[in-house]
């Protein structure tokens, strides 16, 4: 591309957002169908590269939802599932760990460093990053979070590396757990001290009402959320990401995001407007 | 601005720009009547702020022709010329510093300032930065550079503070002398190890042919340089251009270019394309 | 000069002072006579470097009274006062800017350098270091401290300059304000930490009697001083010069000296003494 | 355990050695039996965690042969070889990775983690680690080693934390290949200018004939290591093993070794003995 | 020597120990017949080289109270005593500092040296690391320690030295003063911010009936060991030794023992199992 | 003191002096009288402590002739000379080593601390400063240096500390050895890089004819100083302190001097004057 100086007049008019966001970490929920579509992928993580070189410390989480299902069919495995959480047994949990830090995590390290970028992928187990403890047994290796190590994103953020990191944890035996992904985005951007949370989804944001594109909630306050969850306004899969909000907003991240990551350029539409787009989450 | 999704697509395909020059540093000598029209000076201004937060390090340099006139004239003092060259007696010398290093510099400091950048006003003197020697008596107080000491411009770049440079220099006595401002940022670039050295003027660049817009030199190697001099295709103001081009050339930069800095986004226009615009001039 | 052995020994009684001083910030308000006579100019800039050399961190904040009114003059512009305060209007302002950041800091800067030191020159312009909104609309362009930002004056002092200002802030637009550099002088060294602030004027201190010398007070309080401000034994340029150093002592600063800058080495002898010169005013 | 004297005498005769490679860099070649037998493993990385305890910076290369096999049986795919390389189609280069980037390497990382260790995984695509290029079209995604870009390694060893990577590089448009793990290690320990490089395997060492104990080499030169490929007496895997020592000799490495893995606390043996184990090559 | 499997095995066990030591810092009082028998001297000393070389930041604080008394008898005094304490005139304050910081001190670096560590030798005086007072003037130069200056101790730790106390200290005039080591060694335990000190000593620990060897008492807390000075349990030698357990008890120190020093490689066995050697004293 | 105008005046004096050789390293071999006299040893030791505030970096090396022939007469050695050197057993070794690193150098840093500087005592075993081994079986343990290990000198004078080193050197098992002070100070500025090398003496130089004051030397090249040693002029103890000169001058020291160190502020008068005092020998 040569710029044109009408372009150039575009490019210059991000300053005060770049400003802004100077030299602060952004935890971005990487997920849904901007995972999949091989053009929106690539467009998503051209934009994160694009926040590390004007200054930002983007770190991304990830899951792999249809991934994991694919390999389950192909090894002949059935998945289960107990109030809509997988049931994870030992052959379920290998699956998932070889789908998320060998398949996914490495997909989306190759894109970015081709991209220019200096992508490192992360999983729970690296460095200890994330602690967690099984949540049912029940469901077998499915945990949740009992404690971030964050040092390594420092170290990895201070030599301009952009983590990727898989939602896999480590057990008190060191075993794998299967912990999801959005809570896993809390609870990272809580204890890293994230300036900014953004949960990548497939719809536009959190409405009043979901039949009515008209009620899109532009801001929630943190009890609004938690009482459309008791309501049910809010349910499903978008529960985790208001929670993994809210575990955010708790340890002091400023704003949270919930956003339609098939739009192209979403995360810059987010961070480089006034209005920002989706449904913003806050603490009073 | 709220960014739509195709100026978010704009900002993007600069990222290629910006990998290249990512801690790089650009000399750029500021001069013309993007020093004056203030429209056009917080527009030139601007774009260099946005280098900085893009991870560039931009050092500018600049003279003041008109605004020391205008306070020769206000103090009764009639300018007198040798072949071009000012002559500079001692009162002469104290308003060119005044309004150089006190109205010209701050102002520019100001404006960066004021558009959130961090700026630092220098002249030559300051840390003996630009050292001289006087080049002919006739001409009094009128200087060519010795040496550079480039210690303080790199003790600011690495705080994140832009250098603003005044075309004044520290003679052996610590008298002021008064320095071709587009020598002085060809001799910094030079000393400083830049990647790049812009030279802002009022034309487009330089033509075989002045009266034909056709014959723009898009790339001049320093020979054709040198021979457009003697020739005579290059002459007047554009002569001390072209030679601080080829002192940065000798001194290891990169590239060199002689832009029009009345071009809207000019400095953004040159850096963010593959072509470039105006006439670069290399080395080999 | 070959020291003899009497000579060397007035070196070592230097000593204690020396290492009571060591790595301490002085700030020291420039100004007067000691400004103005050539010999006078060199002999305490001297003894800056020295402080610089023996471990200390001296920073200079100066004024420029005298080059501005002839400056004026020159112009055909007649100064105006509103209660002893300079009105300021654009032109006017544009003047003292030239002339305090343009003449009377370069011309400081250039004797250290030349003296061995390495001096950096700042307006309140430069990294925003000073800001300053209006006083009363009548006066125009004449400003009071706001805010100090220290960051730059802590990048020049580790590594080795001594940061010499002008009394030029930075307005809430970008507009230059005239200070009084007095007041400056207070709030720079309150926002530094430093450890003593010295106040240079053409007389010896503060006196019970201004008409008996034998009156002179060598140590006042802060409420002593408030008291004689009040009762008008300290009045005209004295009364800034108190109220910096009562700035200066309720930000943190240890000591602070009123002194007589036209006697020869006034600083060494007000810093390598036990007692003193001049008037000292303390906090309690 | 509670130390007796004598056990304790045995811990101090360690000194000399451990003060011959106090903050040197050893790469060890994991693999074989020592990366299958549950115990054997934890056995090696206990010796692993011991090493940089006590000052040294191993960095471990994995394989992860049988383990790829069991997977390409579960998704019912039949392995085929052209001249004993694997013809790696791409779902065979997805299940490769996964199995090595998302099993082998967190496996090992989990080990290393629970036992006190601070390690972090890493594929050759994190930080571009491992660059290659296809070794040949009818082979597929099998690649060799075209660069290595080692800063990762010093990021992260400087941190204390000890770096596993798995076998499998990227290539020129981001696409995953499948590299020999001794080619990779012997490529590393080049490029990171290691002391050491520990080949494991599951054999003794290099024999004069294989069927003949009594023959073992203790010590080759690179020319007798050549001779030994030419005359066949060197044949089938230990051929890459070879190949690995001598890429490692001709980049600066001192000694590198091929040893036992499955013998206890082969690695310790190795490096806590003046004679050592196994069969050492060296440059001359 | 040659590790076998088995020996390594037992370098292996002690992972964990070193684990829960490494970085932190151990305050050791060497003494006793540690420090007279040659064979017992290198031993120690090599155990001390290997808790350097493990991680751990060892300092080593010694008297030397039989070659003070051969030194004595050489140079004709005799040493008399008042309530078990040397009566210090200035010679013997002299023949005490020559011994101890000429000859005891530098005897211990130079063996410490030799084996492959790094020791720099100390005496109070050194970077006035040890001030002390007169205790009673009718003793002369005997003192107790007012201020430890513990910089120089974390300049050379950072740079990987052994510091080795004599235990002389600097009076306010300068003068020598003779303290008792047990003392300094508490003293600069708490002082340092110390995880461990460790006293040798000629005995197995404390006991509560002297004459009967089943009477040791592994864990004592603080009032339990006071109580048993009061009673007399604890008397003559042992009353500093506990004194300067309770001095580091109090600066924050986590745990202090008192072990045997003649037992081979004590040191090595109270730091390297789980229940310790001799008596532990504990804060509460 | 309190400074007048006219001792402020010598103190500003000294700044070109000080600006030439601030941040150099200065080693100062302090022997002779103004080691033994008390009020001469403060005032050389002011003067050091001077230096240090001043910002250079003093090395001091002393021996201590008199003190050891004192301690051996009190415990009844007669001292034994062969060619001018002193024989040295195992007990005399014993008894200098004593002297010069418990006595001679702990005073010398006790005086320097109580001066205020920050100094640190080292013999030669310290940190292995000085290696060195057996001169001659018939001279016992006498040595000349073969190896200076600098690390510790950069380490202390990094932090501010003056090192103060005696003459005793480690041998090639940590046994002591007894080397020549002037020799040590001549070996530790070759090799710490130092710019100028002092040996203080009893005399004022070096002299043509010794019996005529006035053919001192003001200069000699090294080839002069050589010839008048071969012809005697040069003879007894000044012969090693011509030889640590060369020494020195072969190492890159630029300047050496032969001064009267009991001439009160002899260090300064030579470090502040042009012409200094004594005898300068140089390379050329």
């Amino acid at each position: 591309m040569n710029y044109t100086s009408e372009q150039a007049n575009i490019l210059v008019q991000a300053l005060p957002y770049i400003q802004q966001y100077y030299g602060k970490t952004i935890v971005i929920k990487y997920g849904g169908n901007a995972m999949i579509d091989d053009a929106l992928k690539a467009s998503v993580l051209r934009d994160i590269v694009l926040l590390r070189f004007v200054g930002m410390n983007p770190i991304l989480v990830h899951g792999g939802g249809p991934e994991i299902n694919q390999m389950m069919k192909r090894v002949g495995k059935e998945p289960t599932f107990i109030g809509g959480l997988r049931v994870t047994d030992e052959e379920t949990m290998e699956i998932v760990e070889m789908v998320l830090a060998g398949k996914t995590n490495k997909g989306i390290v190759s894109i970015i460093n081709t991209l220019g970028g200096q992508a490192v992928g992360l999983s729970g187990k690296d460095a200890k990053l994330i602690e967690a403890e099984q949540k049912d047994a029940a469901l077998g290796f499915v945990g949740s979070v009992t404690n971030i190590n964050p040092e390594i994103l420092h170290t990895l953020a201070n030599q301009g590396y952009i983590p990727v990191i898989s939602s896999v944890a480590i057990g008190p035996n060191g075993e794998s757990l299967n912990v999801n992904a959005d809570h896993i985005a809390g609870a990272i951007a809580a204890a890293i001290g994230a300036t900014k949370l953004l949960m990548l989804t497939d719809v536009t944001g959190i409405f009043e009402d979901k039949d009515d594109p008209s009620t899109l909630k532009s801001v929630l306050s943190k009890e609004e959320a938690l009482g459309m969850i008791k309501s049910g306004k809010i349910d499903k899969g978008m529960i985790p990401k208001v929670e993994a909000c809210i575990t955010a907003l708790d340890g002091g991240v400023e704003r949270t995001h919930i956003i339609n990551g098939t739009l192209p350029h979403a995360v810059l539409m987010e961070i480089f407007t006034d209005t920002g787009i989706g449904t913003m989450i806050e603490s009073s």
